[in-house]
């Protein structure tokens, strides 16, 4: 069975810029797109139902039920068409990852006339980060220059495996397309939602969109990330002058 | 390949009550949709094969086999038709239950007419329950009065990840179709099959359907269960007893 | 995709006698089977390639390589066509399990007129057996007669769980399209093939069927097993004595 | 879905060789093909995406992506038309790999008139081995004449529980279209990548297709693998050294 994506509406877009934010590492990609979503007002048009997410419905605060879904919302600045492409859930295996996205390019995504991609995502490293970086990969070498204008990094080996899932698939659908397509992949410790990536990489989205976006409750939970990377560093050092007493 | 639905007949229902009750948590939801279905002498109608359910067969006591599968069965009550979906199986996996569930929802529902879906499952809490409620969640927000008059609690974050599995599926499924729809969740340790939870359920059934039946069997389950309650809570404390002592 | 049933000749069966001997438990049905085949010099007329079998080429003693498959037998018996389905492997998967013999039950078994179904097994009992019992499972309660009078046991409760895999599905599948079906399980150990299972499961169906076979090779096979099982039961009871020694 | 063959031209090929050289055991067959297709310059002409390929992109030391995909690639050797088949991974699961092989082999093979096959692969011992020897498995026992000539070893019972994977589904679906079809595999301990390996299959290939080519690079990279050969040598014979002192 292919994906069920049920249309509430059917925007009328046209060289539409593609967004994609779904769970990732450190969930950046999703928190600077629901952010973004929500700022600009953006319009839900479809819901995404599908076997390769979680069989599970998620209940609000009045206990009533939505099914876990993803959802394609539609919001104009500038006069660019964008679309976004959020949800609670990425598929759950990775030939779902595969079908999911493929059916979703092939089928949404050709009939919205997108013709630029960005993908949203993390970049893992494991340890603290002070100042996260945007790393960016494209599909297109020409891409490079305007993206370092808004801030992005190009670093080679970064991320080193490659990318993985629906910010990995959409770049390589796009680019066998001929859409020029990049990902844009906040660093991250990956311990927590990491609100602080997700506003360096708003940032980059504004220069390169056009568009402003109020972050101060991004900056609340960003707070709150470094008073926890304080204390994980507090911690560690401790642990660190704790060690070298017990040696000395 | 699609679920094989094999009708012995089709019950020319109208408006009909949904009702499902397969394995889960404390299978309560099992345990009170199998009890209802015999108290009412519900016909079945149709058995449903699928490669998403445990490929074997059960054996009676008398060495005769029966596949493994789900069933549909017809009740009328009050005027009202009732389709009941039972099982001793849920699919085995994430993407089969949501197959399973997409196809009979899209192909067999359909055709049965069910304007109402009520889903019966568990909410485990992973410690003994003295008096389990029944907790509820819903399509929609209008359903809630008149459940908490037949007794269901409504608890914000109860339960917290949302209803993975049939239970939520048919509800989810329900909504997006418009049909009132509502999950009904004894609550339970789930650490055996839980009687006294699904007479609990059953009882807020009664007065929801209008229906009586004679619990006499469940009630000695359920006698059982307190037993084994009290044994656990016994030993439990007598645990405690000996680590203070060992403390002191 | 389907399997891939690719004959090389398709005989005109009428009434045909359906057995099927894959590996399991013990691989009494494949060793029954498989010798059974050879003995009445049976003729191969299909080949069957699935996604549910192993990947893979097996080698023979001149590095020439043949697929993993399963395989369909023809042989006549006192007037009766017989059919057999032998392999090297059942499919590797639940639902890969399920798919593969609904396929073959409805598109082949049917054409192939099959009238009559045994599936051939084992029944793990976890110790060793000296005088291995055949136990059966029927999809008709009439059968048991006729099956006891050519030594065939029905204990309740035997095997407890129910009958999975090849061996449960096609008496399941014959039960619901009207054929008289049962599986014959040889008690065993599980420890190794069991060689001595399999001969009394021969002796069932040779007293069924009407044919007879040489057994000499394989109660070879079942002397080496009598050996090996006499080496475990004296280790067990030495390490008894031992501990008993360390006790006292 | 099917795998999507993406062509960028398509050859007009007659009794083409088939080669295949994907990821495996020691990665032999991989580099041995890759070092191949370089060396004659081979043309890309297609890229196979599929579902059953890991979904993710890869990125160049430009940060440029591509898809993770297996390639088709053409050359012309002494009048013989050659297809070779590359690529970073394998299918992800059993069934995926037959799934992406069987569909290779019925639509894109089958188009490319394909009248030999040799797949490339490793057979892993598990210790080092200071002279490589090829080994060899064929679809039919009379090329293994031709096949010795240019330096394959047959030796019956290597490797032991057949060929799993592409390497073995190539051999077994030509087999079964009747196209002769052999696996050569170069030994190997399988703890790094094989150069040494990957020359002599080299090699013998070279003898068998009439072409040579300058394996210098390889050559360096095998010095590295004795280098490393020798280091793990040296330290299991330390090993042992200490061992015997010890005791002693």
């Amino acid at each position: 069975m292919e994906s069920t994506v049920i249309y509430d509406s059917m925007p009328r877009t046209k060289k539409a810029i593609f967004i994609e934010g779904l769970p990732g590492v450190g969930d950046i990609g999703k928190t600077a797109a629901d952010f973004i979503v929500k700022s600009l007002k953006a319009k839900k048009f479809a819901t995404i139902l599908s076997e390769h997410l979680p069989p599970q419905v998620i209940l609000d605060d009045d206990c009533v039920i939505r099914m876990a879904s993803n959802e394609l919302w539609y919001a104009e600045v500038n006069g660019r068409d964008i679309v976004f492409l959020t949800g609670d859930f990425q598929a759950m295996t990775p030939d779902g990852q595969f079908l999911f996205c493929k059916n979703l390019f092939d089928n949404d995504l050709k009939k919205l006339d997108i013709s630029e991609i960005y993908t949203l995502g993390g970049y893992g490293t494991g340890k603290l980060v002070d100042n996260p970086r945007i790393l960016g990969a494209v599909s297109d070498i020409g891409m490079k220059g305007r993206l370092e204008e808004c801030g992005v990094v190009f670093s080679p080996g970064e991320p080193g495996p490659g990318i993985v899932g629906a910010s990995g698939l959409f770049v390589g659908f796009g680019q066998m397309a001929g859409i020029p397509s990049a990902c844009l992949m906040g660093e991250t410790s990956g311990f927590f939602v990491d609100y602080k990536s997700a506003i360096e990489l708003i940032n980059v989205l504004e220069k390169l969109m056009g568009f402003e976006i109020d972050k101060k409750e991004l900056l609340e939970g960003a707070e709150h990330i470094d008073e926890l990377n304080a204390r994980v560093k507090e911690y560690g050092e401790e642990q660190e002058r704790n060690s070298l007493t017990y040696i000395g």
